[in-house]
């Protein structure tokens, strides 16, 4: 039976509980405001959902005072769609404007909401600034020194618990890449260019009910591939090779990150047992992830199936959270010591190394509950899917 | 006849070349090294082409110093792939790592390659330094106040003209949109919801041999829509709606970005007017695109067609370049000075408004030759597609 997919968008309520939240956050530590200029960030607090993100010409730029409602200082190019959202001070000027792109603009918005305290700009770990450094250091200069700090890490706090509706389109973004995983029989067979197949697996994603498909990854050869990060080549899939794909698709703004891995014909040795580790690793993990538990607690759990306690590979860590992006904090690895706590949405992606230069890397999201973990994705079998 | 497909990747002597010109100008300006952080920009010089760029997570650094091949400070989980381009020399960390995720080993290759001189960063207009701030200040810190600047414009230089590899590719996006434009009318019926034209559409790009479709947007309504930038509405599609879809799909890392509008049914006088008026812009556009005018001149042309020389509308500009990423320098607006040369990848992109809020926008993409330039994008007919 098909659960029928959640509401698209959210209700105000959900942003109203963003914006407390983060003002609680910002009252804590002192902040007059906080400046967001990057697509996750900015949708965070508003619901603006665009791919227009993929033009790197425009700033976007959004102030979240303190007191009251955020403010969106964005080209005019946007304001029809960001008019959409529950926003209602928004603040345009004609972008590209190569001699002020909205940096005066910026500028008189914080000034106007910011009487007493510092601006908080998100700096920490998986962060950026999507803006030029040249209308950074000049926005600095205007505000005064000093008054532009990091976001105290406010942004990774709020970002790393998800609400039930944010969960819900995670859900169904994992729902939506099972099915067109369950359909990759149909499509990748040997003799096929593996970059047909990439297409193709694509082409189900979307016909399945992907609103897009930002990330697709994969490799395949005999008991594994070199790495995990690779686009398609032209070079056919062959009898005897394990494929493995890794997606995220988006829904309604919402990602999945999970992979499969095939063997076409019967699995070698090799490729069955590194299967059946990562599916104990992938236990191993769930196991460990529940609330109080510490995400280098998840990482060795993992890493103990995988390298008899090793301490990781070259993949850097195995697993991580996810939601608006692809990728988010906190990270499976010996030295990240985040609490895990109910509504963290997280991938348990082990690999193992079947043979020199060669690898299988298996990847799962789970959410945290009150109690433990309850998988998002639907969970792979113990065997090897032979194709 | 359908010509064949350019080959995917580069020759070693494309990047040689890149950097060759990239030295010229470093020396110029008396830069030791160019520090890069984006894909575009290290992919530029070194052909490292993947999707992982989607996870947030992880800094990636390419050094481009005055003299020399270009070393590649990544994280371990790319080596394979890095290692698969021409450059010879990648340093690795395990990334992500919480206390140091590779500045220690990007301040040790930059004070290595960097005997004399200052490390240019792309600081400008369309630019963002894509590292977290914190590190990118304990980097400075590293290397010495005053070390680091903006990279004088010089990345904006190379890729404002295009070779002919690269040519050969944005040609082969157009023509794979071009069918899969070409075929809206099999998918696109009255009755239909925006969203699942907008899914459909993108599976016929992959189907015509798109690699991945990074942007998709569009609209519909009587005479027009409001936006050129949302993302697909559930409202089915009326008779009466002038359907619009903008794509930039990817071929072998380049884009095309060109948009087509279709009457759904018998077209209004006033849609049927607002085109004759765009393909008249792009005629005029087109006129003007040609070695020795601005970018300026080209939007001038198009605007005394659009709006009889108001000076513009709130999309910013009717046109821009185009190449590894969907939207380049230079803008065609009034202000943008940018002297057209031979080897410039450029849309069209009049718009105008039809009625109160609402807007039909056209566009094509353009190559400049020696003389002119000349359509990547097969040419709209004078006539709205009618479906």
């Amino acid at each position: 039976m098909t659960e029928p997919a959640p509401p698209r968008g959210f209700p105000t309520s959900e942003y109203q509980t963003r914006l407390n939240r983060a003002q609680t956050l910002m009252a804590d530590v002192g902040l007059a405001a906080l400046l967001l200029t990057t697509e996750a960030e900015v949708r965070y607090f508003t619901g603006y959902l665009t791919r227009f993100w993929e033009s790197p010409t425009r700033p976007w730029y959004l102030v979240v005072p303190a007191c009251g409602d955020p403010v969106a200082v964005i080209p005019s190019i946007g304001a029809a769609l960001m008019g959409q959202t529950w926003i209602t001070d928004i603040r345009t000027w004609s972008a590209p404007d190569l001699s002020d792109d909205g940096v005066s603009l910026l500028g008189e918005t914080l000034r106007e909401v910011c009487k007493t305290g510092k601006i908080g700009v998100p700096s920490g770990h998986e962060s950026h600034l999507r803006m030029p450094l040249v209308d950074f250091d000049r926005l600095k200069d205007g505000l005064g020194a000093g008054q532009v700090t990091d976001d105290a890490g406010i942004m990774r706090r709020l970002r790393l618990i998800k609400s039930s509706a944010e969960i819900a389109k995670i859900r169904q973004a994992c729902t939506i890449a099972g099915r067109a995983f369950a359909r990759v029989p149909r499509i990748a067979t040997a003799g096929t260019p593996l970059e047909q197949i990439f297409r193709r697996f694509q082409m189900l994603c979307l016909e399945e009910g992907a609103d897009w498909v930002p990330y697709l990854a994969g490799g395949a050869g005999p008991d594994g591939y070199a790495d995990v990060i690779s686009p398609a080549t032209s070079a056919p899939l062959t009898n005897g090779d394990v494929l493995m794909l890794d997606t995220g698709i988006v829904w309604d703004g919402y990602f999945c990150d999970f992979d499969r891995n095939f063997s076409v014909g019967h699995p070698s040795t090799i490729a069955a047992h590194a299967h059946t580790q990562l599916m104990d690793a992938v236990a191993a993990g769930l196991d460990a992830a529940r609330p109080g538990q510490r995400a280098a607690d998840i990482f060795h759990a993992m890493d103990r199936t995988t390298t008899g306690g090793a301490g990781g590979s070259d993949a850097g860590r195995n697993g991580h959270g996810l939601g608006m992006q692809l990728t988010e904090w906190p990270s499976f690895i010996a030295h990240d010591h985040t609490v895990i706590e109910p509504g963290m949405v997280l991938t348990l992606e082990p690999g193992v190394e079947t043979r020199d230069g060669r690898i299988m890397v298996h990847e799962e999201d789970i959410v945290i509950t009150q109690t433990g973990a309850e998988f998002l994705s639907p969970r792979s079998g113990n065997t090897l899917t032979v194709i």
